[in-house]
């Protein structure tokens, strides 16, 4: 086939417009004049004599040091999405809109959709035919009351249907989920390597921090390679039965990787959106059992048992339909878990509970062990309620050790782990009393100015934690830094806030059921 | 001052990114690895020395020939907008989100918002701290049943304050609007000479057309010049008390530009966005008399009568509440008014009633007198009923004409009118019997595909209209166009469907209230 219309030749522009698409026209372009391309349109880029095709933004350049008049420029992902090479022959055209928006604007009207409408939408936001604009736009139509638990299920199903799946061959494959939000909570250091000690399945795939001051990925780099491919780490986990790597390689429910894109920077955090995102990632993982971990405090990301109880049956319902096995615990998300904050503090932290160091943070080590505990009674062979003691034994008699130490040594160990940063301030209590309150918000803050996670050394170390009585002026928590501005910055930070509040009696404990 | 930092030399980037801001930075700028800068990440630009400052989304160029590692692009409106020269020294951080953000996200969580939220995020949205994603979250969020009455007044009056506002001297300066679909409803070219011959104040000014075969700009434009600066404006208005000019100059009512810029793209067209862009714009105009027009039919933008009122009563709400005296009329939007379509052909058709020509369309002669009509009663000496007789009668004894001529020599004659397309298709009627339904949609896509309004002369000729006898193979329309692709597209689109329907009797008229 030979398509009709002008032809331009195709040019590579080197801009990186991120998840957005763009194409560049010369504003002397005749086809610009005679196709009556509006302002911010929606274009379709064809090859010529191929069925290639993808959709942009377009952008007017005025330069022709950028391009010439006779070409057709993409930005880089663009360029690389389309599959031609500089010089091929395109045609452009006004792209028509999704057919889905239709869904989209039944949904703005209040309409409920059926599973054939979120199959539709997420194809086409997987396929790069939604603008950024568009997906926000149905991002807040089924944000918050805007969507039935049924529509949940469609749209969840949808995002894992448009993606890859992983089989791993095995009945039980296990994983876990921290909805995240406490700083220094790394129990998937400790909850993998007992798992895997054990025999069970567990193939952990983790993100990076994105808000936080570190995610499982950045510190599990101070120990080892986490940028795994597919083939690598699945050879990995047929040896250790458990992994600790950086997920961004797989293309697992890419849907989900589109629309945080624009939920983070609109920062919607809806249920919904919440539940969606966590369980088709994993059920694409090929999870068959998971355990998720929601953490309820006044500065957690939620604040009221209710909530959590309402996330929680979210979770079961939707889990349930897509044939998970999947359990959810409410934790105490009253303050940070361990002492450090940022990736070498914190794998400090996870290194000593593994060596049984009596100097180990001990709600880190009995969290964690909680949870090991509950993800083994998955196992058929484990008697209800037996979980936690085997856990325990796992890690006493350095079995869990020795697995962390086969886990790092398969993805490849890191030979230079970093130095906590040698920019050192003591941050002290205005007054003695009780530490009575622990924001995690602000905690995360300033490991974060200190350089967290970008700086691995960098963060924050708590000398002291909620009930522990403290005399004025004796150090509440430590700032590491790698480079002055950021040691400045953080600094400044503890002098709007520091994170802590002292009272002169400790905080009634809040109760929490037993894991 | 100056201002800490990595500083950068301004560059301006020939790329035309539209209403949304794009700054570019080299990948191996250093800044853009110190400062950790997320993917599609908001960035403030900041001159060094001075107060200058704009923001725009960030993108990453991978290319030498288009910027050097040591500077900072804008694209051209950014450029533009930031009013420093190249070469300056810039510094660029990561932006705070807007302040109002919170209020947006209120919204969405279904909260009534107040005066004062509107007015923060109208701020920030006219200050280009919002991005397009955000701008779609907002319109959502307020979009349907989103709003309540109140909180539509509230946008409304944040959309006026946020932009200039004319002040023409007298206490009654009347306008006009209708909220458009139908085709070929040029009244207001007829409605202002005969205002203006009256001696009222109409300073009429209109849009081009974005999705219909021509505005009253584009029509107007086939007989005079449009693109008027403010002060010529304001000349003509003192000499003829009234103009017919494009509306685009003004800075009035920025807000409304911008919200439009993403509700078009998404197709959103709910009452409330309808009610604050019409009365917005009206206002910063500086009318104080209104007469809104809402034509409904199956196939115009407002379907049913009951729909028709509620708008009405949209429209007198937040129009009393801004101190508007503001009437609106019902009217029959059943088929297109007039009979051309497109430019030429409607200019043809408005001449044709100023000159009292027996062939001149009589629907369009009708509609415009009884618009005419009502507007003139709202001169205190006009006595209630009135109006039309003193309407007819400007136009019959020549005075509408005059003024017309009056006007088009003020504004600058168009020397070299448009030709209508020599390219001519008759389509025909299928069968014998009665037009019993004239489809607006089709037949305005079938005259822009035909070219209008790009080419002047292109568009559609009505030879028949609803309830009108025709025999089989008797012409129903006729298709002008001046390029042959133009007019191979509207061809087939008619092939498509001719968007005239034939039935054996006549249907019954729909009942409309008097105007």
């Amino acid at each position: 086939m030979i398509r009709p219309g002008i032809h331009l030749k195709l040019r590579r522009i080197g801009i990186d417009t991120f998840k957005e698409n763009v194409a560049y026209l010369h504003r002397d372009c005749p086809v610009y004049h005679t196709e009556g391309f509006q302002a911010l349109a929606k274009v379709e880029i064809n090859s010529v004599s191929d069925h290639q095709q993808v959709l942009a933004v377009l952008n007017v350049v005025n330069d022709e040091k950028i391009m010439a008049i006779d070409e057709l420029g993409l930005s880089e992902q663009a360029f690389i999405q389309l599959g031609l090479y500089e010089g091929d022959m395109v045609c452009i055209a006004q792209a028509v809109p999704p057919e889905s928006l239709d869904a989209v604007h039944r949904k703005i009207a209040g309409e409920r959709l059926n599973e054939s409408d979120f199959l539709s939408i997420i194809r086409d936001v997987v396929a790069n035919r939604y603008s950024r604009m568009e997906m926000s736009a149905f991002l807040v139509a089924c944000s918050e009351s805007g969507m039935e638990r049924e529509e949940l299920l469609y749209l969840t199903e949808a995002m894992v249907k448009t993606g890859e799946k992983l089989d791993w061959g095995e009945p039980l494959v296990v994983d876990k989920h921290c909805i995240g939000g406490i700083p220094g909570n790394r129990t998937t250091m400790l909850v993998v390597p007992i798992i895997a000690a054990h025999g069970m399945l567990i193939p952990k795939t983790s993100s990076r921090a994105i808000t936080s001051p570190s995610g499982t990925a950045d510190t599990m780099e101070t120990l080892a390679r986490v940028d795994l491919d597919l083939n690598n780490l699945r050879e990995i986990v047929r040896h250790e039965r458990g992994c600790l790597a950086w997920g961004g390689r797989a293309r697992l429910a890419p849907a989900d990787d589109i629309l945080i894109s624009v939920e983070r920077p609109l920062s919607l955090d809806s249920p919904g959106q919440m539940v969606s995102s966590i369980l088709s990632k994993k059920v694409a993982a090929g999870a068959t059992h998971l355990l998720i971990d929601i953490p309820v405090g006044p500065t957690a990301k939620v604040h009221r048992m209710n909530d959590a109880l309402r996330l929680r049956k979210l979770f079961e319902y939707v889990g349930d339909r897509l044939g998970l096995h999947l359990e959810v615990v409410i934790t105490n998300g009253e303050q940070p878990i361990g002492r450090g904050i940022g990736p070498a503090l914190e794998a400090r932290d996870v290194i000593k509970v593994l060596e049984n160091d009596p100097e180990a943070p001990s709600d880190l080590r009995e969290k964690a062990l909680r949870l090991a505990g509950r993800i083994l009674e998955f196992d058929p062979d484990v008697r209800g309620g037996h979980g936690y003691a085997i856990a325990r034994d796992i890690l006493e008699t350095g079995r869990a050790m020795a697995k962390m130490q086969a886990i790092i040594a398969a993805q490849g160990e890191n030979k230079d782990p970093p130095k906590l940063g040698e920019l050192i301030m003591e941050v002290t209590a205005p007054e003695s009393g009780f530490v009575t309150e622990i924001d995690n918000l602000q905690m995360a803050r300033i490991a974060r100015l200190a350089g967290a996670p970008m700086d691995k050394g960098a963060g924050v170390d708590l000398l002291k934690k909620l009930g522990d009585r403290v005399e004025e002026g004796e150090s509440l928590y430590r700032i590491h830094a790698e480079f002055p501005s950021d040691f400045d910055f953080a600094q400044e930070q503890t002098r709007k806030d520091i994170g802590f509040r002292i009272g002169d009696k400790p905080a009634a404990p809040n109760y929490f059921p037993p894991l």
